[in-house]
């Protein structure tokens, strides 16, 4: 692409580098900013810098914090649950759900043989080492990791690891998403839904 | 939506003020970043800060530039033809054509009554003063807006403007886009391209 300037041609080629977006998509977010006030620009960047230069990983729980030390074993939370996540964006997820009070493990990657990511590359060890540290207070390990094939051969990596501790291993309830319509549910989710199905609550009554 | 630092907050309410880009996939955008080198993020937000900070407007033909006198009327293009479009994205989808080899105009916008844009607010003035000064040598205005209701409001106007100059007035060629099925044009596409029909080049034989 020819561009009329040489300041767009080095936005357009950073942006596109980004996941997803393409040159049009980023020479429409350059020429967006060229509208917008300098300090928007500058709030941007800033926050980008930051970012990337300030984020720690806390030494615990592997989640990106501003500090080494994150909040994730504030006292407010159930001490003798911990699920175990693949990366950030899964710990906001089932945060937001408001569902879980325990603590989170991040793994930041799962098992892909394809990527040459094994175990060793993961958080695995450190998380055997938190279950042990806790001498018997952590009673539950959920593996919340995405029901893939690498997501399947990780939690059963893990699972097979924590057997010696002899605590409560559970995963995260696969089904038909609430909203789904039976009929245009795949078949392995649809079958696996009625395998593992579930005793109907009629109340308290 | 809860983050696990302010860090990531800031970065995720920076990057949703973009067009198009929700907190979801702001988030993902800042994920990305902080797996990468220090070096792509810090060369992102320069190239951002620069582009908006050095970015200049022609002041003859209005595309952005890297100074305020632009390459707009270097000695190799045709003087006698005047491109009018909406924005710099148009400049660099007709120069991207190759079929143009005359001058740019960037009108900064169109005239939409609903945004509250008037002529008054547009590069119109700046487009009549232009032809004039020419004295004579521009000998055609083509106008390449958008066929919508506010493009062909602004073609409108415009073309009645440059109506004294008795130059050329043209427009860019509506029809059947090349590769597109016949069957499924809409019909004011397919009932102009009848009525604007052309002559069929048998070639020089």
């Amino acid at each position: 692409m020819l561009y009329p300037s040489k300041l767009i041609e080095d936005a357009v080629n950073e942006i596109s580098k980004l996941p997803g977006i393409g040159k049009k998509t980023a020479l429409r977010l350059a020429l967006h900013l060229l509208k917008q006030e300098e300090s928007t620009t500058d709030k941007l960047s800033t926050a980008l810098v930051n970012l990337r230069k300030e984020s720690k990983y806390c030494k615990i729980c592997h989640i990106i914090s501003d500090s080494e030390d994150c909040t994730c074993e504030s006292a407010r939370k159930d001490a003798s649950i911990l699920c175990v996540v693949e990366d950030t964006p899964d710990v906001i997820a089932i945060q937001n759900t408001a569902q879980f009070s325990g603590y989170f493990h991040v793994l930041g990657g799962i098992i892909s043989p394809m990527e040459g990511i094994g175990p060793g590359e993961l958080n695995i060890q450190s998380l055997l080492d938190r279950v042990k540290k806790s001498s018997g207070l952590i009673k539950e390990v959920i593996l919340a990791l995405s029901p893939t094939m690498e997501g399947d051969t990780t939690s059963f990596y893990i699972a097979k690891k924590l057997k010696p501790f002899s605590i409560k291993i559970t995963t995260i309830a696969r089904g038909i998403p609430i909203g789904g319509e039976l009929e245009y549910t795949d078949e392995i989710t649809l079958g696996r839904s009625i395998v593992q199905r579930l005793i109907y609550d009629t109340g308290n009554d």
